[in-house]
């Protein structure tokens, strides 16, 4: 049983990534999100744990279920919340994003909850002020509450009670090379121990995972019966310019998820997506509401995690050094 | 007097519409209403019942007066209110309804509260997800929140201290073909024992609402001395498309309120407007302003029923069978 | 040392410019600004004063920061928090400012924060609700609580404990005639004994305002040696229409605060901006980063300020006659 050694404490202030974390802050996060999930299901689903702590949440790309859910594990925690949308506000008046981060953080803002379509807007920002800040998707870059809610959604489904995911095998499927998701899901399966199989187009699968010690396929059916849990991208239609992606028509023949290519796949394995989904492209419906389907469970899950982000990285202390 | 059998108990999960509520049933949710009107007055406007209880507001339509009003009801009994509304959202990524709402119910809502575009769209939900919904308006259809305000409102006027309307008669008059506020004060009226005549110009008037019940009318002087109540609706310049709709001067020459035509009411007639008024259209200001006019109590009594609705539809429980 | 009469009792249900004020009232609003300072800097952030009381944000212009400002001052006090922006609102449906305010206040509203493009539109505005009205811009008339936390960023800089600023010289630079900043920060500024410095090019600088007792001046550089601080008006890109306003790159020249430009203030000079700020015309970057710099107080103070005026607003008391 893999434990988290004794002396373990917490030691970020931001959560910006989870290449960043080792396996055991991993661990410590989904630890602390299972001690959280009880709060949802109460009568009152609410704990006192940040009262008089406010969260801003700085939306600089649209995305309605992620700023939701950390309003929500805010709120559940008696945070206070200030949601800021990058729409008719200062930033179209010029205003660069350390400044409008600043002067939100100068009204007495404890954490930064950000969503930036530029890579490393995240990391940048944390150098910048000095509130926490916690990455809710910057660019291609990481999407690391995502990745733990999808890693907390398989841990409880596989009964890995101490998040040690040795012997799982998990596929990832669609355009890898453009994906937060992805990117945030394989840093953080590859350190519990699973193992990850990328499938796509080659033209949206870049050589570079397998030095992570990813493989790489461009054949779902071949992958299907080998993996516990396959978790489909959603097709960005906003992104989709022609170049690199094929036709709607050829991806969904190749990587959509049908009742019938699962049929070859272990009677265990799950079926996850991020959500939003495109019904009929990357997922069929009869697979999404199948009892396979991880989809709201996933939903559900985030709220825990985000919890306990949140309620880390704001009680966050610097780490002193032991004492001999 | 009318009295609420005393082993009335509420048995609805759903606010769908007034059609299919009992009589008893309008008069709970109005008694309810009246015991939520003090809060509204008090210092500390506040209380702890839907502590921990979390109402999201999914509006598919603009409404702000509504929005708001049922956003006020629940930060009045402490519950928690997350806002969405389709436009930047996963809406607009191609996500259905079902899919939208099962998402936010997965991440611990306990009442939804409906505003959309399509007739029936409130209960077709109601019938894919597990928390409570409040239809808020369904295109033509109902907005039962509105017919309960109205209603209340005409009782407290009118002193029905116990909801029964015998002897009231109430015209609604307007675009009653497309107006889900006429058919659920049609509803609600008709159950609670008053008279309600409908006045709009042929086009608009459908003879159905005969079958009902309702007397129709197309001439608003001659109807206006026998009401006790007039409830004009609002033109709504956004549907109007030239086909059924008069032009807006005609329009205002035969069915707008003004205060020589409302000369000829009774001394105690009431003048009610769902707001928001088109001043020197459906309504002058003369009268908008005037003594008869209920329009800002209307808005107040708003907050009591939504309070009471959804005080009610979170604590419903599944009604058992009588015990012989 | 300038002391409040010890009979002084806070005398005005509305804010709606500092023009109208006594300077006791000013002093009086910065002293109980002072006291709420210190509930930003605690562990838990939040004090029960105007628990159950509802705040409704009306905000018809665009104003992220003024509105969360607003919003987190409320927040802080356990006031519930509307906000109401014009974007797909009843406005846009043909309602009147009037019947907007009407309808929210009905709700129960116990004071409106508003913003609006028409200079007037508070004083308006209060003449016709029976809640408290706060101005927060109305056109270019006032704009009366960011002038009192400038002045209060001024008074706690230059330890003026007593909100005494005789001996104090306060530039105020940029597109004068335009600016709600400059008239509401003119007004507290020479009732609090200040001098005040207004710097402009010619068709920007009305000549009136040496009526009110406050210097005219054209050239930045003559003025800079001789001021205690300077508050940069932002350049307001949306306004510039290419009549009155210089070309960017020639008020940039003249106006433009430069750390080469400020080489010949005095050491302790401070330079104020009301934000966002247009780094590289109306400040360079080592200016508002530099130690002069107090963006970030100002933001910071804009709370403490906010909260005072809430407080003191919603429980203003009608002046009773002294008795004899």
């Amino acid at each position: 049983m893999t434990q988290i050694p004794a002396d373990y404490r917490w030691p970020h202030k931001h959560l910006l990534g989870l290449e960043g974390l080792s396996a055991d802050d991993l661990r410590f996060i989904l630890q602390t999100a299972r001690g959280f999930e009880d709060v949802s299901t109460r009568s009152v689903k609410k704990v006192p744990v940040l009262r008089g702590k406010v969260m801003a949440n700085l939306f600089f790309e649209d995305s309605t279920r992620t700023r939701m859910s950390f309003e929500l594990a805010a709120n559940r925690m008696s945070a206070d919340v200030l949601n800021f949308s990058s729409k008719g506000s200062s930033v179209s008046k010029g205003e660069t994003l350390t400044d409008t981060a600043r002067t939100i953080e100068a009204m007495g803002i404890d954490v930064c909850v950000l969503r930036h379509h530029l890579s490393g807007a995240a990391e940048q920002l944390s150098r910048r002020v000095k509130c926490s800040v916690v990455n809710a998707g910057d660019g291609q870059h990481e999407h690391p509450t995502q990745g733990l809610l999808d890693i907390f959604t398989l841990c409880k489904r596989f009964n890995r009670d101490d998040f040690d995911m040795t012997g799982l095998t998990v596929a990832i499927v669609g355009d890898i090379a453009h994906s937060r998701v992805a990117r945030s899901n394989v840093h953080g399966l590859l350190k519990l121990g699973a193992q990850v199989i990328l499938v796509g187009p080659p033209t949206l699968l870049p050589r570079s995972f397998a030095d992570l010690g990813c493989e790489l396929s461009h054949h779902l059916d071949s992958v299907i019966p080998r993996v516990d849990a396959i978790n489909t991208l959603r097709v960005q239609f906003e992104r989709i310019s022609g170049q690199a992606f094929p036709s709607l028509r050829e991806y969904a023949t190749f990587y959509g998820l049908t009742a019938r290519r699962l049929a070859n796949a272990k009677p265990t394995a799950l079926v996850m997506h991020p959500g939003p989904m495109n019904r009929g492209v990357e997922i069929d419906s009869a697979v999404a509401d199948g009892p396979r389907s991880t989809y709201l469970e996933q939903v559900a899950n985030g709220l825990a995690v985000r919890m306990a982000v949140l309620f880390l990285v704001t009680n966050a202390k610097p780490v002193e050094p032991a004492t001999p």
